[in-house]
């Protein structure tokens, strides 16, 4: 390749990786974090249901009804509620719209992996705070520097959470920072910060359709925060992209928050499936980080992770491996359905190397 | 508002602002360029047919079969073909990718207004050249900089289209420059230089499924060019957001690209009814250029633009108008179908200040 049009900013750049979307009728696939169980029903149908027109016209570029209906939920007013591709757009254009300033970003050292591909991308210097020894977040370290704060709660791939009331402390004490809560786990177990987005200005909250509502097919993330917060980044998303829903996601997302239901009853069913598998590995002597996610961060015994990963992956289950550091006894490992959870305990089971 | 929290970069932007999307059933919406017609029947049947299991997993974050059903449809290689969310997010990601150097990006004067927008996210110096008196875009004007072209062709707001000669002739004269053609609106009469793809590594060419393809709702765009140019705009792509194309709108492309036939009819459609508008508007001796796109670019015979404007608006015909500098005596005006656009007509005919 010859690269001769390619800009500083491209040669820089370590683009993220995500997990691999192998198909085929016989794999388990516990790498990505999807939900084993479909969306709702009316999700189907509100896709079923799009006309001619919604598709010849531009969407709403606002979104308000999905925006009206997302506010409604989580009691605060449309102006508090912003929604992106994914939550992933959303990150990308709160690091572009608070994270640009002349002072570094602080995050976790260990934590979602893109954080520090879009500070390459958007140019924005790194302070990376170390994990305590039982791989929990330290918000201690965390400063009032102005840069920025941001940290996925539930942490990813840790899978562990810290409390409300230490965020809310964190909070308090870096009034001049904003501080990005990433909750895309959430659901399954932290406690959200979304009700402290009235009392701190500084707090931005996202969340996303893909985990706890089974849409990860349709790219639908939301931020909440303050006003003065939400138009800031609705002013970088209306230079970079005006339409980033389309008319069917937007449906989509409306028709989700309408059957809540049926989401207490999956999630249900994935934390009891989490809990069955994590005693069935800890009786196989397996180190496990407590999990406040739908998957797990686990060790083998003999710390072999990427010898198990190769074996499970030869017997089409797919998990999560990161050859690097810290990382390398671990293994992430996504709850899927009871079934296939025994898959892969049936699997680890006839593993000798173990 | 207090705007504590907001950095120099969102102070610094004057975010795009796209054309009203107002409803009802009474209006004759002429002011975002939507395809009158629905699209192909296979869409919506693509889009009903969608399941769970597409929805609960992530889409295929290189939108594989779409790339490659796009790519055998241009006779290109799948490394030759991009999707993004919307042309829209394709330019902003080109212009990430090939323009952020250390010259100047240049590109008409007047044309599409989201270019302005995105060079000042991107902290990109502007080089812009004046339209000829006939309002044809001077492409004798651009040199081979290195900072990077970009225009539409045909050009909006006004319409008028460049030769494919004349743009060979700039891409041979200027190989050290990244020279992006916006197609959105090739398909009704400007001939595309996609077949250049494979001559000049420096073309890269943008196209929409949302103009000829009635998908604005989708949000779905294409790039074409160079391997090497392909692989910085993925690269930019996966520091951004690695999975810009959800299921519904992977899905919905493939089906569109199944039917030419029936695009073939609404864009041979729509053609003739601009050909009978522009007829009409010149019997009332309306100043128009010559439109090789789904919307003309008119001036009342008094130039008095906002009147009409502010008239039809009242009577629920939409139309686009900029009250600034040398638009202001024009009024852009999309084509709909034969009878939107004959009420317009008889509207104008109503209007006793013209």
């Amino acid at each position: 390749m010859s690269q001769v049009y390619w800009t500083d900013l491209v040669r820089r750049l370590s683009p993220y990786v995500p997990g691999e979307q192998r198909a085929g009728k016989n794999i388990v696939k516990l790498n990505t974090n999807e939900n084993p169980y479909p969306p709702a029903p009316g999700v189907l149908q509100a896709l079923a249901s799009i006309t001619g027109d919604e598709l010849r016209r531009y969407p709403d570029p606002e979104s308000q009804q999905l925006r009206r209906a997302l506010a409604d939920y989580h009691q605060l007013d449309l102006a508090q509620v912003f929604v992106g591709n994914g939550s992933d757009e959303i990150l990308a254009l709160a690091f572009m719209a608070f994270f640009t300033g002349d002072k570094p970003l602080q995050f976790p050292t260990l934590s979602y992996s893109f954080y520090p591909v879009y500070c390459d991308l958007l140019n924005i210097e790194q302070n990376s705070h170390a994990l305590q020894h039982d791989f929990s977040i330290d918000l201690d370290a965390f400063t009032d520097n102005g840069g920025g704060i941001v940290f996925p709660n539930p942490n990813a791939p840790t899978s562990m959470a810290v409390s409300y009331e230490q965020i809310e402390s964190l909070l308090a004490r870096a009034p001049n920072t904003v501080v990005l809560v990433d909750e895309a786990y959430a659901d399954f177990g932290a406690r959200s910060v979304t009700s402290l987005v009235n009392k701190y200005p500084n707090l931005l909250v996202s969340q996303t359709f893909s985990k706890g509502r089974s849409m990860a097919g349709m790219r639908l993330g939301v931020a909440m925060g303050s006003p003065d917060l939400i138009d800031a980044l609705t002013r970088v998303k209306n230079s970079f992209n005006s339409y980033p829903i389309d008319a069917a996601a937007q449906k989509a997302g409306i028709a989700s928050l309408q059957d809540d239901a049926y989401y207490r009853g999956t999630i249900e069913k994935i934390c009891a499936t989490r809990e069955q598998t994590i005693a069935a590995l800890l009786e196989r002597q397996f180190k496990i980080l407590p999990s406040a996610a739908n998957f797990i961060f686990v060790s083998p015994p003999k710390e072999n992770a990427e010898q198990l990963f190769e074996w499970l992956n030869q017997h089409e289950i797919l998990v999560r491996y990161w050859n690097k550091g810290d990382l390398k006894p671990w293994l992430r490992i996504t709850i899927g359905t009871d079934s296939e959870m025994q898959q892969l305990i049936r699997c680890i089971d006839e593993a000798d190397f173990l």
